[in-house]
């Protein structure tokens, strides 16, 4: 049995897919079990058997070669601000959808079986949203919240910032304005594929005269875990005898990288389990660890190896 | 004659204004001469007849309670920068025309004395805009490069935020977005009716749950000065002989909000007269004033005060 603990997930894993590559033999396993996820309820323990992939783009967008006063120069020189955010917000149909040509191509439909199994784990969205203050689901109108969430590719925006931010007031037309986005992907959607037709949509709806420059990281497909593996369904009876009540095959919603680099490097699979909580405020301020979840947790990977011995 | 020096013009003159209501009797006079605007050419002087008003507005859209990991939530949870950006992008129609409802009502048609003058000005808008990296006019396509800059009103984002801005990524849908806009007006243009437009725009196309609050100053209205005054006559005359070319009646896209607040509490009308060049950078990095304009403009200034004395 051999432990690894990784330290840069948040930052793209640069140093551990290198040592990956370079020690491929010593690392091979049966399986990977990576403990990143979380319960699928605050009761209720999954196994993630999907993850979504992602690309990431930064991007600055620059009309006039200097800031202009808004006063000498405004209503005739195209401001950056104004080009960006109508960019952005046509990245977004009516309907939730994301408007990239091609977009949706590699994106399968869910089998029956998967359909069945989410439908009877009774997901409340309004609880969920109302958690965080939010009432309505922003993704595909035709698409269920938990498809929207864990099986359906994402556009998002985390950071925009451009022309005078300070306190007060500037009337300046700034020189450049600039964007961070994400793309959540699934099913075979190939991450450089989505980079081209994002890029040739942006730079098709540049004024004459702009120019565009990118900041990125190599993007990350989508994983499927293969729960043929007998590993999955001896998990599954050790975590439903910890918790008092079955555990979920569930998707995420997030990427974890490094399992399609285990199975792509090492030709291991990977079992996602873990002991999150939809409370735990990731990524925010204020982020805790439940410590319910870190007792039962440590009982529930004791049980799982235990039964992994015996399959 | 009373020489009046404002420190305060950039940040909307808050002191200056009680001051004029608190000395009226003692301030008022027969014309209020203002040296803050610009040649009309870098060799040819100008007198500045026309001012557009302004509004400002700042903003903050929040939507979840606070930020979100968009691995658990992207897909299903409105991004406020997606709900910011939309609303923004929507402000101008493909003609470069604002669309908010109401907006051009009060903003009249240009006389044909003013037209006819401002085409014998030959602007040239290829080299004005050429000159700061920018190639196509911006602003109503059925208008001309002028009029969008002098006489037509304006909409532009000169500040937006929001989500994560540092180094490298991190995959946050954020709680909230900010942006400061600001409209230039012209004509009749009510600064309140053109903000109550605004507002009611936002707020219809925010989603269910999401809220807004605004931090914003009191707006302006544009001024056009009353050319009968004898003083602009010799004026018209002093500069010409300075400059050793005819003088202009100019129009000018910025906002001098003092020059309505000498004729609203004073009574007092303004000619403005100034030698700001339109390299100078103004506000913007490495903003330079031309010793040329220093040395020219004080000797204009002689000539103008000594021709008025004839008048």
């Amino acid at each position: 049995m051999t432990f690894l603990f990784e330290g840069e997930e948040e930052s793209g894993s640069p140093s551990l897919v290198p040592f990956l590559n370079d020690h491929a033999d010593e690392l091979r396993a049966d399986i990977a079990l990576i403990c990143d996820t979380g319960l699928f309820e605050s009761t209720v323990p999954a196994i993630t058997t999907m993850l979504r992939g992602m690309l990431t783009e930064e991007l600055t967008i620059r009309g006039p070669s200097r800031d202009l006063h808004s006063g000498m120069y405004g209503g005739l020189a195209m401001n950056p601000i104004r080009v960006l955010t109508k960019i952005l917000a046509g990245l977004h149909d009516d309907n939730g959808a994301v408007t990239l040509p091609g977009f949706y191509d590699d994106v399968p439909e869910l089998s029956d079986d998967i359909r069945a199994q989410w439908q009877s784990l009774n997901f409340d969205h309004e609880t969920f949203l109302g958690d965080v203050g939010l009432k309505t689901p922003a993704g595909e109108v035709d698409r269920t919240p938990l498809e929207q969430v864990w099986s359906r590719p994402t556009c998002d925006v985390n950071g925009i910032w451009g022309g005078y931010t300070g306190d007060g007031f500037k009337t300046v037309l700034p020189s450049q304005a600039s964007a961070k986005l994400s793309f959540r992907l699934v099913g075979q959607q190939d991450p450089d594929k989505i980079r081209e037709a994002f890029r040739h949509y942006l730079e098709s709806n540049l004024p004459d005269g702009f120019t565009v420059d990118y900041r990125s990281e190599k993007g990350a497909p989508a994983s499927q875990m293969s729960t043929d593996h007998p590993a999955f369904e001896a998990a599954r009876i050790a975590l439903s005898d910890e918790w008092g009540t079955p555990a979920a095959f569930a998707g995420c919603g997030g990427s974890i990288p490094i399992a399609g680099y285990f199975k792509d490097i090492l030709g291991t699979d990977a079992m996602l389990i873990g002991f999150g909580k939809d409370d735990d405020q990731i990524h925010s301020p204020n982020e805790k660890y439940d410590v319910e979840s870190f007792h039962k947790g440590m009982r529930s990977w004791a049980r799982v190896l235990d039964a992994m011995t015996k399959g």
